[in-house]
């Protein structure tokens, strides 16, 4: 089991990526700092989505980075997963828990601060928090600087900021309290996966030394 | 652990039922016959789903009936729900095997002798097989008389017919070698579901019976 580096965070989409090209550019993002993956994928059924779970867990073995899966947690279970990840919507953090293997990590988005310190007390490993920017890759309601914050303080459990995120606005959220930032099109869309990956993670990086 | 029969396997559809209808729909159905359900939910989110899934579960538990999942293995599993049936597009069977508790009934649609095959081999407990007869619930190729029989001659675990199949067909698939029926619109929009099931289970009974 890896430590989980909540640093920089790939949310994976396939755009309309071939199944190669989006191993590649995964593979040239972690080489170039990404430090946890998470496989996305809205629209795969089942297999599609459990077999490219075994392609993209074994890249992220290889390459010791945490391999997370959203949302299935059957996809996670099969694929031997390092974690999974859930919205709101999905089957609470306390019924996850009991059916996940001890050592498998859960994260769980949350809005605000109670849902945070609900999924902390269910067991969540860390929480998804945003978005602070607005963004293309899923609309949904702001989250402030203010909010986050308060986030921080009530929870123990690493933050993720999410949403909108990209190497010009990547210290924000950190100097907020998130530990780390969760990115889509900010690598999935770069010209360069492993140049944008190399940037970020530059961003996090001195923004996170200069907090302490 | 409840053993599993067969004779007549309701699929749920909740159309446009209230959450109390819906389950006093079911429960009418299990009183009338029904001897396993099946919480079948195309478009609830997680979270809906599993709720709808503790709710089945308990009502089903109570009535000594059977009760699956179709699709969501993490619902079953947080439902500690009797059984689990999958399609083709899902996880394949083996995956599937290799993450539920031992004694997690699985169930496997198939449409080909291979197909069915394919699921026993990899430990399904049961294969769906359909569509017999034309449906509107679920539009898919039809199954022929000849080809439910050349997979009765082929496999050993309980067969279940699905698709379009009433009381006026259902001693069809049951002549062709079938272990019982699973039943979706012949219940679910039934005026009198208790009826409809008890109707239907003695269609069922009677076809086994002239068959043994």
């Amino acid at each position: 089991m890896l430590r989980f580096d909540p640093r920089l965070y790939l949310v994976t989409q396939r755009y309309n990526y071939s199944r190669e090209e989006f191993l590649e550019r995964v593979d040239a993002a972690i080489r170039g700092g990404v430090s946890a993956v998470q496989l996305r994928e809205k629209q795969a059924e089942g297999r599609e989505f459990y077999e490219l779970a075994l392609a993209l867990g074994a890249l992220c073995r290889q390459r010791r980075v945490s391999f997370w899966v959203n949302d299935r947690v059957d996809v996670a279970l099969a694929a031997q997963a390092d974690g999974v990840h859930v919205g709101q919507a999905d089957l609470p953090a306390e019924a996850l828990r009991r059916i996940l293997p001890r050592q498998t990590l859960l994260g769980v988005s949350a809005y605000t601060v109670a849902e945070a310190q609900a999924a902390e007390q269910a067991g969540a490993d860390c929480v998804g928090c945003g978005a602070l920017f607005s963004t293309e890759t899923k609309p949904i309601k702001l989250l402030s600087r203010e909010e986050l914050q308060a986030i921080r303080a009530a929870v123990r459990i690493p933050i993720l900021a999410i949403g909108g995120i990209n190497a010009d606005n990547a210290a924000v959220p950190i100097a907020a309290g998130a530990d780390g930032v969760a990115v889509v099109s900010a690598i999935m869309l770069a010209a360069d996966p492993h140049a944008a990956a190399k940037k970020l993670r530059q961003v996090v990086d001195e923004a996170l030394a200069t907090r302490q």
